[in-house]
């Protein structure tokens, strides 16, 4: 299973708490430099499964993500998990002042308001991953603190100055199991997700979209609009639906926004749960 | 005039074409070291208006700008400017081997097949802005390059490697000039935005919202959905309107989307136009 490395990112939390609750087909982790190159690695049969993240419930979509998904693979998804995002201000030396803060840019945007209150001054260094923040920390002389997971903290021995310090308590990141078609794990029935460019993309076509859901009262829970990579003011749309393909009223609507759609990617129907992996720890301790 | 600084960005670019275009009321340029400070700058009274970019044609929203827009002030746009991204990779010693390639999130994005192609190898390091990164390679020993404009290589003196090295050849990004409301220069006739939060937000509500727009023939332009900051699956939306409210039908329509909304922002009516700055330039020559 492959995620967004170096060992310490929420991605490798994610992909151990998969494979040690017994809900992943595969036991080897395989680390990559960046998401595209994970999901593509899957679609190259370099590795069977991979686990990604898509969205965060306070900077939104992960961009390269949805393009990845849309233009490059055809992948369908096993499973998603809402994983609760705790992140932690960490450094080696606890007591030096800090002038510079390094994390991955998604977690920096996170805690804007919590650097801003209380880091003003602190120069903002953005770095690949969260994990490779936390190496940068431990390698230095101090002055500087990484913002990442529990895990990171312990793997490179850093000491905490403040825990969940994100800017809303709810702070949510949606991870996605992606695997190759017909390779087992598809048709789950919580949810469904599907790409797909409508002609014209104005207020008319997307509404004689959503007509094909609400006429069959199956809901959205999200509507993602993409540029098309082709002119400004050409999107692609990104529906994730309530329900699996299972049900006919779902498979319905597909079928007719198929034909009101220039091209539709469905990645399939698949399960979802939610995790708080500090609930997990029971009070710090480790889990894996 | 606030701009996203340090001199040589894409967005200095902007406001110092609208100056010289006399399209500003303004003729002191104020760098800023985000987005956000500009925007908020303007509501507080620091400076009468800002130009901040809003969405790319390949990497689409900004979401600063449009959270900052949504949820910390209340301003109005002023007009739009879709800019031509010319996107240069420049160094100082255009002879060694590139081994790291620096620049903002966004070029980096949009260059992202480029880099690939041409520098697999290379080491990418993101930065605050692309006037930055081309300071860090001005001061360097060579060895790395930088992504940027084409005034960024004059300022400090660098020589270009390669040019539109972007993944796309029609590469725009949206600028908006935004000021206080009832300060001038509101009323436009082309296009207006909206951001508001709909109650639910699944397909039946935000279906109900599209009716009001498409059954008074209004186009939307782009619609873009973020998260509203609260749970994940709780969104805001942002309408592009095409028109002015000066149309009854545009007017008629936002005060129905208003009745729907938990909360409706205007951010008003503006004229929009297109800039190439390299036909500008005639032969690579300066403009200012």
């Amino acid at each position: 299973m492959g995620f967004l490395g170096p060992c310490g990112t929420h991605s490798e939390e994610v992909a151990l708490y998969l494979i040690h609750q017994g809900n992943a087909k595969e036991w080897e982790l395989e680390p990559y430099g960046d998401i595209k190159d994970a999901i593509c690695s899957v679609a190259q049969g370099g590795i069977d499964s991979c686990v990604v993240p898509i969205e965060n419930s306070l900077e939104g979509s992960i961009n390269i993500t949805l393009d990845t998904l849309a233009h490059d693979v055809d992948l369908v998804i096993e499973r998603e998990i809402v994983w609760r995002v705790h992140n932690q201000l960490m450094a080696k030396y606890p007591n030096a002042p800090i002038k510079t803060i390094i994390s991955h840019p998604q977690p920096l945007a996170q805690c804007r308001g919590y650097i801003r209150e209380n880091y003003a001054e602190a120069e903002i260094k953005q770095v690949s991953s969260t994990a490779r923040a936390a190496e940068i920390v431990a390698a230095s002389k101090g002055g500087c603190a990484a913002i990442g997971t529990f895990r990171a903290g312990e793997l490179y021995n850093l000491k905490p100055l403040a825990t969940e310090i994100q800017d809303s308590e709810g702070n949510c990141t949606r991870f996605l199991v992606l695997r190759r078609p017909g390779e087992g794990g598809e048709g789950g029935k919580d949810k469904t997700e599907l790409i797909c460019q409508i002609d014209g993309a104005r207020s008319g076509s997307l509404y004689n979209v959503l007509w094909e859901f609400a006429k069959r009262d199956v809901n959205l829970t999200h509507i993602e609009s993409r540029p098309a990579k082709t002119n400004l003011g050409e999107y692609i749309f990104f529906f994730s639906i309530e329900g699996g393909c299972g049900e006919a009223s779902v498979k319905e609507s597909i079928q007719a926004v198929e034909k009101k759609s220039l091209w539709l990617k469905n990645l399939g129907s698949f399960n979802t749960n939610q995790v708080d992996i500090k609930k997990l720890r029971k009070g710090g301790k480790k889990v894996w």
